[in-house]
């Protein structure tokens, strides 16, 4: 299966199926609007993302299917000797592909970019409900080290 | 003591000043250099930070004195229906000044910057080390809903 699995920037064709993938998620159903027409604050981010050299929006094929996503955004940190970091977000399988790795991929996928943007680490949240997530990123060598601490305003 | 309290940009000429107290904590003496002339790592960042409209290094001033740092992140995520969120990220308070709730007002004025910005949530981890950090943080608000994972590169 891997060997058919590629990764590229998303584009705006891609929106729908990725909003799809967010809105299909235990936590993401409760957040996310997946309709017609798709709320126009994704396509506004889709932008915002795409004219932005920090953020890169990144989706997994197998052939012409989009099956995954993550959005990956760079940062120069005046901490840590002034070093950049990765940061992942938005992590999503669709369903039906789901238990193949993909996620996996998506990961050292982003691991791998980090690394040619010169970044020491990368670095994620994930919500304490999400107890299979916290194993998995501990699987790829990630360490609950700090607290992820969110304030809504 | 707040009447007095201000805030604004870094510059260039604050960097010795943030480096020195980056590195006069606990964690921080593990893993900064203070020392002259600074390593350029720093500059280097200061510049990245500088010329990136998503990033602002802010400090803390009583008078002309630098007595608080942080470093606040804006980026457009693709979920929470393509939300905007704030990263804080580097909070730091001049040893000399502690206890007069300088640390309170740098992250009081950064929900203020990110509200500004249009951000719905402001976000940060704290490693699981800094007790105090973590009241700290939920004496103003924030919830420690995530799991704040890093993996070296």
């Amino acid at each position: 299966m891997n060997a058919e699995l590629t990764f590229r920037l998303a584009n705006e064709q891609d929106l729908d199926e990725i909003v799809a993938m967010l809105a299909d998620d235990v936590l993401g159903r409760t957040r996310e609007r997946y309709e017609q027409p798709l709320p126009v604050t994704y396509l506004n981010a889709f932008q915002a993302i795409s004219a932005d050299a920090n953020n890169e929006l990144v989706v997994a094929c197998l052939g012409e299917k989009v099956v995954g996503v993550q959005q990956i955004t760079f940062a120069p940190y005046i901490t840590h000797q002034g070093g950049w970091r990765a940061t992942i977000e938005g992590v999503r399988t669709l369903s039906s592909e789901r238990g193949k790795g993909i996620g996996t991929e998506l990961i050292r996928w982003a691991i791998g970019r980090a690394k040619e943007r010169g970044c020491h680490a990368v670095q994620l949240t994930t919500d304490k409900k999400r107890e299979d997530a916290l194993r998995f990123y501990e699987g790829l060598g990630f360490k609950a080290t700090h607290e992820g601490m969110k304030l809504k305003l």
